[in-house]
């Protein structure tokens, strides 16, 4: 089946939808994602930001300069493993975050709102074991 | 609920199942899926292929840009719109093409073998119509 097409369509058009409701914000592509695991996870290292995202550590170094270079975050080197970057989301960062959470949330509604409240139970649950067993695929089960 | 933040989990442990299995091509991240696409629509234009994969016009030139100096895909000018960049897939990417379908054929299986017969069913229902619906959304509906 064309599952993943699917899958994908649906995550690009949700980052088209957001992206186009951020206007003259300098927030850029997929970087709302970033900024929304930072403020979740205050000092969070750089390696385990990849782990939690599911994304490749390069990928996170790159956001994370342009991050930090457009003020959203802030990083210092652990003290307990100087080669490890610790992040922390600036107040910028926090004003944004309530705004991406807002703009999500607004999405999925839309996104939902010709299924019953029986479909979207079950549409949520298929979509959390889903995402936990990717998980384990990835960790190597 | 969480809705997205599952869609987007899955599809990016499916990216990382799949770079992780290219090994020593030059495959970069996410350039996979515009093989595919390019495979699939020869002779398409790179602003239909914005629309077809859901993202930036940006992003496709960027990747376009890329695929063309590893000899994967080659582009001319629309004869009928001189502004117009038509991409053709070469025979590099044919074999590429391949090798991604059976690894994202693969990585279905394992996504998917806990689940039942009746709940695959379901499961391809569901994701089939939100990503219908997600396009909608992008569209103007």
């Amino acid at each position: 089946m064309k599952f993943m097409k699917y899958v994908s369509k649906i995550h690009r058009c949700a980052n088209l939808y957001r992206t186009g409701k951020y206007g003259n914000t300098d927030i850029g592509n997929y970087e709302d994602t970033y900024i929304l695991s930072v403020c979740n996870n205050p000092g969070v290292s750089q390696d385990a930001l990849a782990k939690i995202i599911s994304v490749h550590k390069s990928n996170v170094a790159r956001h994370m300069a342009s991050l930090e270079a457009k003020g959203y975050i802030r990083r210092n080197a652990d003290e307990k493993d100087k080669r490890s970057l610790l992040v922390y989301p600036t107040e910028k960062a926090q004003i944004a975050a309530a705004d991406i959470r807002k703009i999500t949330s607004e999405w999925n509604t839309l996104l939902l709102e010709n299924f019953s409240e029986e479909e979207k139970k079950l549409i949520a649950e298929y979509a959390k074991r889903l995402a936990e067993k990717a998980e384990k695929i990835i960790e190597g089960e």
